[in-house]
């Protein structure tokens, strides 16, 4: 095993430093997190700290890099009050993936990229058209994680729209029938295969 | 699309609705969490939500359900200050999955199943054997979350132990060398291939 201590990890290089600890903890989700501007300009940007945070209310969150940067996203979600969580699959990888440059606010990434925006019940932020699952969130609040100054957002799911053919009687959303992907580090894009469920595990006698 | 308003998502069944919100949000992390009792009972189990927060410093979270049954995890790491965070990968799934079983406080899931604890360079939590990332964390702090009485735990990540194997000259663990899974939902766990690393984006001209 290869190991690195407190010291190691504190004296890496930069970007050395952020690849190991981005891909450490495993597999996370790939979203493209829209808003829409009051003054009508779309924003669309990718995310991979996209968590469930509970299902009784519908919650989940993501966190933001520190503000001291313009962020639009966050701009946009506090101003509006509503953000879309937009599923990325195999097909729109490097166009999703495209959306971390840095455009100025007054620059639409949908105007950028292949990507499409669509307008579904009266929500005020845009959908990525075409995402498999598409979910319509209200902001709630957010935490302000003192150690290096990010933010931890929380939404309330509001709308759900999710393709037919990926949902199971009970409820469960098969992924990989959607081709959805899966993030490794800062920029491996992975495609998963569902194995096995499990049953709900009870103590052994 | 299947399309489900926040009435629908309100009215749904519980278990339906678990299914459902677990897995909209994409994939999730797969990781054992091990933590040692003052009296030094050994404590394991699966989380979904371990989420890299952060590389410079390096952080991590995970989110706790509400607290008030008894949660072995929690208390251990509150009282200890430790915890470690260990990848699943596919030949320990279902000893893995049968950790949430809820045991007695008491009872070790490693004397339940047929995972192992080890000891590293004097940390207080075990590590679980085999797994092929390690990562030993020094509890931070937690933001309770009003809306649903979860914990938000964050960790510093003090040890961080990787097979040679998976670690790329910058840094990049590739996970799918591990068999590290990705989790659906509530209970299902999926295996995925990298498909490609993209570059740094940077605005087109």
């Amino acid at each position: 095993m290869k190991y690195f201590n407190s010291a190691d990890l504190n004296n890496l290089e930069k970007r050395y430093r952020a690849h190991l600890i981005n891909s450490c903890t495993g597999y996370k989700s790939a979203n493209l997190i829209a808003t829409r501007s009051e003054d009508g300009v779309e924003n669309v940007a990718v995310f991979s700290s996209v968590t469930h945070l509970g299902s009784n209310p519908p919650l989940l969150s993501f966190i933001l890099r520190p503000t001291t940067v313009p962020r639009n996203t966050y701009d946009n979600l506090k101003n509006t009050g509503y953000f879309t969580v937009n599923h990325i699959h195999a097909d729109i990888v490097s166009e999703a993936h495209h959306t971390s440059a840095k455009y100025d606010g007054t620059i639409s990434e949908f105007n950028q990229t292949q990507l499409k925006s669509e307008y579904k019940n009266e929500f005020y932020a845009p959908f990525v058209q075409k995402a498999p699952v598409q979910i319509g969130c209200k902001y709630i609040r957010d935490y302000y994680i003192e150690e290096n100054k990010c933010l931890l957002i929380i939404g309330a799911i509001e709308q759900l729209h999710c393709e037919a053919q990926l949902l199971h009687d009970d409820g469960f959303i098969q992924l990989d029938r959607a081709q959805t992907v899966a993030v490794n580090g800062l920029d491996g894009y992975a495609l998963a295969k569902l194995q096995e469920r499990l049953a709900y595990a009870k103590p052994k006698n």
